[in-house]
């Protein structure tokens, strides 16, 4: 008994998860594992709350709450017992057991609020932690996974909970082994209830309890203790390349606009791949947070397109997320999530709006689009004769229909580009001038009357070019950003 | 058959195994891996020097050495084949498997210089690959042994022979798998012959690829892919931590004498524990060149034992090597090497020299002893009070027997430190006063006759003291290197 609690103490103290005496909800199902979370943590003198979600999975579940209020009541604590009817959580790409954990996490996070703790205490052991890493390497993972379970992690990262900010989750039994727990109970007199589902071979996580353990202690005696090494290392990796992501994240990453982030290409690829690999889990954690889907296999699609020059500019990526190449960025964004694209001219809405002479229009990111009238002289006139593609256009303002507007390309628009005999689609046009995909809905278009004169900083009309007898110009000019 | 040689020429090409007609020494055991090995290296063009071993290990090994030879014959490619006694290379703590090893690594360096071949080729397949990923993940390994299978691997580090310096192993059939080898084999009329050891279930690798394998892909059918993927997170770790390990290398690391490596604690500590680790490994594979026995076992005693103020000064760690906590520094030796010690006044031999006065004597790393003779004045004599352990000690040059000498202690030695009143063992007197242990055995010690009248830098004979009768002193200086 004295030394399984002072092996808690020890954990506590080495990774630093509870100060002396601070408030920690224990989340407590009633099995051997989290009654003896419960006895140790009150033995150690720490105010508990304790915390039990009754899943409403099996028929003797209300039972378990009755047990758990016991002893509670028996230790003295103030307890928290609720019900949630799990199964109705679960579908649309959501498993029980995603259902389950959505649910107690919420839960938790209640409990902690209403009694104003800031940490939560969960019962995994060494058994749990070995038998994670396996899990994961089974499955495939990288240190992340590999390091098994951490003795304190936050809360808000690790559930996706925004209301979970500020509070942490720690693993005070995390050096005891199951049957640690087990020996503490029956030593304290504390008759655990088992639950049935932690023998059902149809979970993957008790097939590897019971099946596959038991094998590989047949290639090796010692593979719990090589498990606990190979994840200790692999927490060592992990942190390393956290550091140096975290490190390089301000210079590669940069927020842009509401689930969007665009990573800069030149620095990404700079970093080791490693930390290029890391970069994107935590770009795409940024985006999901939460998510629990985030394998290799997708880290992996994800880095190969940064890195290689990609035959599709997009990549649908994971969980609705998709990439898009921008040349000097690559946006990740949630699939019709609309990107600030500090780079291109863009229109802020898809509204249409009046262009006036002179006058002009502001576009997003300090972009903008001018116009002014001039009186041509001969000379002047040749002047105007310009190279197509640039941020200036002399149009024939005589020949120029009213009103004058700025807008957005509609699905049909068409325009004769300077010097072309027929005309195009301006969708075409964009593709054609290899306009990213992303930056083509807002591209701004100037519109006299009903027809489009001005692809801004691509491409003028035809009809609206100055010729020998023009006498006013209509000067066009598309202006960037400072600094730009 | 094609498909096979274009997969073989794009590894040769992404991982840069090969120039374009370079040589390349292939080895050649008769199986399909490296029949098809050699079939593929010829038919892209490559001229290869065909390697084979006869371990004597099997009564058919002579067959398969003619059954190569006749292979490389109707290639029209030169071959060598040697024969080797390997079990009488076995024992002394080499397995069997390990002396085959040594022994097929030695011959493959000599066939390559004799062939003036820079590249030495092995038939290792994606299986291979794998089932070292597993192979390392059961018996514990960081990212070094789970990145599996190198492509290339510097041969000098890799064999630990120091012969084999400036030759590249490479395996240009990773990207394989074992049945395309067979079935490139049967397509261009090889006969592959098998090694009946493959199958033997006393091998562990056996047992891997043919028992636990099957069993994982039970928990996930793509396990072989999920292996192959933590194989290439695995190699990104290893080098970004290699990568930092390189950076820090100069700062850390002293060569400290003949198997004597000393790495400076307050560089190491402020490294990330990943990067820490990985600096032990180089600096152990530093000191025994193709040690295989490096564990993270291993590694984790030692990076405890540099971080952690040690009960112990010692560590017995590996193979021979030891670690000493020094202060500043951690050596690592082998047992019984000599380190050279900078910090510390140390004799370069355990010879006794002749201290002429005045004179002095040559320490190791720049250190000296110097002597000199003063007359000595009332208040000269008052001046020459000074507190113990300091690099300068004064003598009554009238009380001291000849000869004067400089040597390290011996057995037996004692003396009566200033201001007691017993005598004490020298070899005491430093265990006392702290000199670590490397230190102690070559501290210079001055005699005058027989008697130790200074234990240099640290504690002068109460006999030989100034008084107030005292007319001439001989002044003693330790003095310390330039820059200390």
């Amino acid at each position: 008994m004295a030394e399984v609690c002072s092996l808690v103490a020890d954990t506590i103290r080495r990774e630093k998860l509870l100060r002396p005496r601070q408030k920690v909800v224990a989340a407590v199902s009633g099995g051997a594992d989290s009654l003896c979370l419960l006895d140790c943590l009150a033995r150690l003198g720490y105010p508990v709350i304790v915390a039990h979600l009754d899943h409403q999975l099996r028929p003797d579940s209300p039972e378990d709450a009755r047990f758990v209020l016991e002893i509670a009541q028996i230790y003295g604590l103030p307890a928290v017992v609720a019900r949630e009817e799990v199964r109705s959580f679960a579908g649309g790409g959501f498993s029980l057991e995603e259902a389950a954990r959505f649910v107690r996490y919420r839960f938790l996070v209640r409990v902690a609020r209403e009694h104003r703790a800031r940490v939560i205490a969960t019962g995994h052991t060494a058994d749990d932690h070995v038998e994670t890493i396996l899990m994961h390497f089974i499955r495939g993972a990288g240190p992340e996974g590999l390091r098994g379970i951490s003795p304190r992690t936050d809360f808000e990262a690790w559930a996706g909970l925004p209301e979970a900010a500020g509070l942490t989750l720690v693993r005070p039994l995390l050096a005891l082994s199951r049957a640690q727990t087990i020996e503490h109970c029956a030593r304290v007199g504390l008759v655990p209830r088992e639950d049935s589902s932690n023998t059902d071979p149809a979970f993957f996580r008790n097939r590897l309890r019971h099946e596959l353990l038991p094998i590989l202690e047949g290639y090796n005696p010692g593979i719990r203790e090589v498990l606990k090494r190979t994840g200790r290392v692999m927490r060592d990796q992990a942190e390393l390349t956290l550091a140096l992501a975290e490190a390089a994240w301000v210079e590669v990453a940069r927020p842009a606009g509401k689930l969007v982030l665009a990573l800069r290409t030149g620095p990404f690829l700079a970093q080791p791949r490693a930390v290029q690999c890391t970069l994107l889990r935590k770009a795409l954690i940024h985006l999901r947070p939460g998510e629990r889907d985030l394998g290799l296999e997708t880290i992996e699609r994800a880095q190969a397109f940064v890195s290689a020059p990609p035959r599709s500019h997009e990549l649908p990526l994971v969980a609705g997320i998709e990439m898009v190449h921008l040349g000097n960025e690559v946006l990740l964004a949630e699939v019709g999530a609309r990107p600030t694209l500090p780079d291109y001219p863009q229109l802020t809405s898809e509204r249409q709006r009046r262009l006036e002479v002179p006058g002009g229009v502001a576009l997003a990111c300090g972009w903008r689009i001018e116009a002014r009238l001039q009186r041509l002289s001969a000379s002047q006139r040749g002047g105007w004769l310009r190279k197509p593609g640039n941020d200036t256009a002399a149009l024939d303002a005589d020949v120029l229909r009213e009103p004058l507007s700025v807008r957005p390309p509609r699905a049909g628009d068409r325009i004769q580009p300077l010097g072309m005999e027929g005309t195009a689609k301006v969708a075409d046009l964009l593709v054609n001038l290899h306009v990213p995909r992303a930056a083509r809905s807002h591209w701004p278009l100037v519109s006299a009357g009903d027809e489009i004169v001005w692809v801004a900083g691509l491409r003028m009309a035809h009809p609206a070019r100055l010729t020998v007898r023009s006498r006013r110009a209509l000067i066009l000019h598309l202006i960037r950003p400072k600094g730009q």
